[in-house]
């Protein structure tokens, strides 16, 4: 069940340093994007960093609206996210292509990926120099959200036997998040 | 056997977001803090991003020499990461608290930590704004090493009888890297 997550412990989503899907919309049109880096800026309000090529479909969008998705997929998804990583939305509806359905977000009007373990509804906050120079975005995260099964009362769950998030390296592989300790 | 990573492969060992260290030296001082908002900008020349809060010691010692050294520890240095950041070098000499071990580095300043898996020599890329305004440093990597028993030839091993890096949530939490699976 997708339940909220409280603002202060958005950072968690991010913190371990899992790949993630950004999704965009502007003016009826919607895209989505694979991203490996991104993670948290600060605690609260959260804020996140993300690096957005400037020549993807999804950063136009981004850049019309001020706004993106964060959706954290599992290795259920992790053939169609490296569809969305490989593709253009430029070339046709990538959300055809490659399987990922989109749903409607609560504060944003990019869409959130189904399926997937965690959620940000990320604002922009424009720093057009570092948008420009470096493609780094600087976002505040106005709501999150997470699947109880992987994620409640403000900590990752991911057990042997739950779906666990993933982290992209390079030509095609991943590693799954693995096993907890404590400190 | 520590060796060196090509600079064009450097991301690789960022990329899937671990967990690191975070070094400094100036004026025949150093420290070490611990630090999991570290993550790749570009490929080459390799970036890096880094939050360092501008309370912490190290952050002196980056503001005053412009350079800083990333190590990735595995589960076995967890408890001196967790002891790095959670204590303060205007307290005493954290390598002597901790148990970390610093070894010099090539290019820079800034020591290395022993018993890490990978090393990342960086240097500041000024941008005052960013550094003052989010604690965000932007830095490029001028030389990476790992250890050959996890990455060699531009490609993480991490099979399950070698070392792992790890990946911090909150409250001594960690997650190792688990297992690897190609798309």
């Amino acid at each position: 069940m997708r339940l909220p997550v409280e603002l202060a412990h958005a950072y968690r989503l991010l913190n371990h340093g899992p790949t993630t899907l950004i999704s965009a919309a502007h003016g009826g049109v919607q895209n989505v994007m694979a991203a490996a880096w991104v993670m948290p800026l600060d605690f609260e309000p959260p804020k996140v960093l993300a690096v957005i090529d400037k020549q993807s479909f999804t950063r136009s969008l981004i850049d019309a609206s001020g706004e993106f998705a964060l959706s954290l997929p599992s290795r259920e998804l992790a053939a169609a996210t490296v569809n969305a990583g490989s593709s253009s939305g430029r070339d046709g509806d990538k959300f055809a292509s490659s399987g990922l359905q989109p749903f409607k977000a609560q504060e944003i009007a990019a869409p959130l990926i189904d399926g997937c373990l965690a959620w940000l509804e990320c604002r922009v906050i424009a720093e057009p120099a570092n948008q420009q120079r470096y493609d780094l975005f600087i976002a505040e995260v106005v709501a999150a959200w997470a699947d109880s099964s992987v994620f409640a009362d403000g900590h990752w769950l991911m057990a042997p036997d739950t779906r666990h998030t993933i982290h992209y390296v390079a030509g095609g592989r991943f590693f799954e998040t693995g096993a907890a300790f404590d400190v």
